[in-house]
């Protein structure tokens, strides 16, 4: 590890530090690992923390707390004890929830499909009749949400994340002037990449701020709520209770899911916000469905059994994953700290690290990455349209490896972020000198 | 019961029977019973054929054939294993198949989301972007089909229902007049509530007629595929074959479920189409979700074992609803056969038994068998808009009683069959004289 940041080395220095990262990057690629940092699934270990679920609800153990037979028809909204049992993690009551099926993202999905259909509760028009709608998304976000508002043509407008969340004074600007503006993605807590934690003044401000379009929605992807990585059971302001609060009770719609606390193929989702956005959600999805999976949603409380339970296997989550992340960043730390081209986020929270890089270096590095045997999430991912407009932002997703396969899987990425960054200082001064 | 149609009564003799159906009516509703033959739900007996479930897959069973690990995240197209036990019964092969959560009424909603917002893989542009779209639907049909429709505005044009399906010369004259209709409601085996079965022949025009619309689509909600009442296992031609057959390999959405087979709560449900059609659905389907449950897919592979296993398992409902239906059958033909005023089916599959009474009666029946204990579903909700322009169709599902009760029952409205039709060819005659 060089004492001076590359980029103040003097030229000879540098192609000699390129050539001593080249020959310990080639080194590291005859290795032939096959490691993968793409994806923030659980690992093995993780799912097996929820196993009780494969024998669950049990022979005779199909009955919900009021009698109502789960393995039939009904209960469009969900067991209660279920609700009961997730609605304090989110800041809310019971009534105040809806269980969707195993996917969270598909009650986002379904929430824009129907306020572009019908409109929300506060709508004139549905959203398809206008010429314009626009998102604002926080960046670095999650594809999987960009990809929905670029699937049906929704505009995304990219908002800066500060320490305390998203730029406030850039938020509270557009929403007052722009009508078209009627969402923004907010990941609030452990932000997926960033690890950021939006403060209780941001989140008051989400709640009072004036919007322009009345029926303006925050999509609030509660994706981590539990998910520590420290001891620290980071608490936020309740987004309902704030907006109810400010005059805006209709103005958040708050996702979550047992994905990563249970199992993430066969967990349950949830939505939760005012009476009524819930009465208009459960309205449009009346529609769709007769009910959810109450079998399962039984399964979960039996397996969980109440909300310290719910904690309590969180622990057992943070355990495994929290030496992961500190070996990825002590990985980082001994390669990358003091060389100016590289900086990370350290989380306390969620499923991942956000590196960035030198600009216009995060496509070199993926590449290079995946040449030495380590795949990474392609750059770009974690902006609107897959466009990082300064090439540098990577998300490092390093719960799947297992503890002695991480520390090299980073080495891999650091080496690469060495090559590429080199690479591009020299070419600079090439180009400069020329 | 009279030896006269009632309509051909003197007026004296038809006072007399009024009388006479007053008396029992009122005994029967003295009897302050609670019967409901409303919904088409499996009795509790049915959901206890597939109690395997509530411990499967077992404490070690979470690995696929193919060593996919259920537990966590992906396989957008569902388990391969379960597709393979389905597909034959749905006339199509396992890589024509997706598998979604426990309601096919969530693939059919989805379906004609896509379409309205996306367009098919056929459509010029997304259906909303027309100033009407039509869908023909066959009456009787299923209210939950109709109500979709009628949520997203699209207008629905009944079609006459024959022995052999819906009224084919109807239809091929609608669908290649009218580029507005983009699709038609099926249920080809055992509909919803007729138990109609499609000839074959009915399916080969369904598959080769000339249609306005080049994105012409079926909906072809196979919910009773298996559902036999008799020992006959009904098999009509593969919608899907039919379709590649006459060049419109595009033209079928299938739509099917473990619902009834299983658990209604918490089944699996299927799409099958051709390799564009399954193309499309997944690319939409993947910016809803990142795959359904495959544990509980995993599941019934397991309870069911095998496509003879699952069919086995039909007989076992069988077993438990063909004394239901002809218990009903029964009573009916013991009270209504003769009276000209009732006709009904007797289906060889599905859940339910389609009654026709004197027109104008058919809400006026609903009322008073509800006043004597026995809840129906309501009068025109097997119509479009729940307008039965003859006020004359009552959906009867006898699942849900056991079998000691169903009788009563039937009872209970084939007295207020009697009652308001007697009635009200009474007040036609005092009307006629007036």
């Amino acid at each position: 590890m060089p004492s001076t940041p590359l980029a103040e080395l003097p030229t000879a220095d540098l192609q000699d530090f390129e050539q001593a990262v080249r020959l310990r990057y080639d080194s590291f690629a005859t290795r032939g690992l096959k490691l993968d940092l793409t994806r923030g699934k659980p690992a093995s270990a993780q799912l097996d923390l929820s196993n009780a679920l494969l024998t669950l609800p049990g022979r005779d153990g199909y009955l919900a707390a009021d009698g109502t037979d789960t393995r039939n028809y009904g209960l469009l909204q969900g067991l209660p004890e279920l609700r009961a049992l997730l609605a304090p993690l989110f800041g809310v009551t019971p009534d105040q929830t809806i269980l969707g099926d195993n996917s969270s993202l598909g009650l986002m999905h379904d929430a824009i499909v129907y306020a572009l259909l019908k409109g929300t509760c506060d709508s004139t028009d549905p959203w398809s009749d206008e010429d314009r709608i626009a998102f604002l998304c926080p960046v670095p976000g999650y594809d999987r949400h960009f990809a929905i508002c670029e699937d049906f043509g929704i505009e995304m407008i990219a908002v800066p994340l500060t320490d305390e969340g998203p730029d406030m004074d850039f938020v509270e600007r557009l929403v007052a002037a722009d009508p078209a503006v009627r969402g923004m993605w907010c990941i609030p807590k452990y932000n997926n990449p960033t690890g950021t934690v939006y403060s209780d003044a941001t989140v008051g401000r989400l709640a009072a701020m004036r919007t322009a379009a009345p029926d303006f929605r925050l999509f609030w992807d509660d994706a981590y709520a539990v998910h520590h990585l420290t001891e620290q059971r980071i608490q936020i302001a309740s987004i309902v209770q704030a907006c109810a609060k400010s005059g805006n009770a209709n103005r958040p719609f708050v996702f979550g899911s047992t994905s990563k606390i249970t199992y993430a193929g066969a967990g349950v989702s949830l939505f939760a916000s005012s009476a009524d956005n819930v009465r208009w959600y459960l309205g449009r999805m009346g529609k769709r469905t007769i009910g959810g999976d109450k079998v399962n949603q039984l399964r979960h409380v039996r397996s969980l059994g109440s909300t310290e339970g719910l904690l309590e296997r969180m622990d057992r989550h943070r355990e495994i994953l929290a030496p992961k992340f500190a070996t990825v960043v002590d990985v980082f730390a001994r390669e990358l700290a003091g060389t100016g081209v590289a900086t990370w986020t350290e989380p306390k929270g969620g499923f991942f690290i956000s590196l960035d890089v030198l600009d216009g270096c995060a496509r070199q590095v993926v590449a290079l990455a995946r040449e030495a045997g380590v795949e990474l999430t392609p750059a770009g991912s974690t902006y609107p349209h897959r466009q990082d407009p300064h090439d540098r932002n990577i998300r490092i997703a390093p719960t799947v490896p297992d503890l002695a396969t991480v520390g090299p899987a980073a080495e891999g990425v650091a080496l690469s972020v060495l090559l590429a960054t080199t690479g591009a200082l020299l070419e600079r001064r090439a180009g400069a000198g020329a």
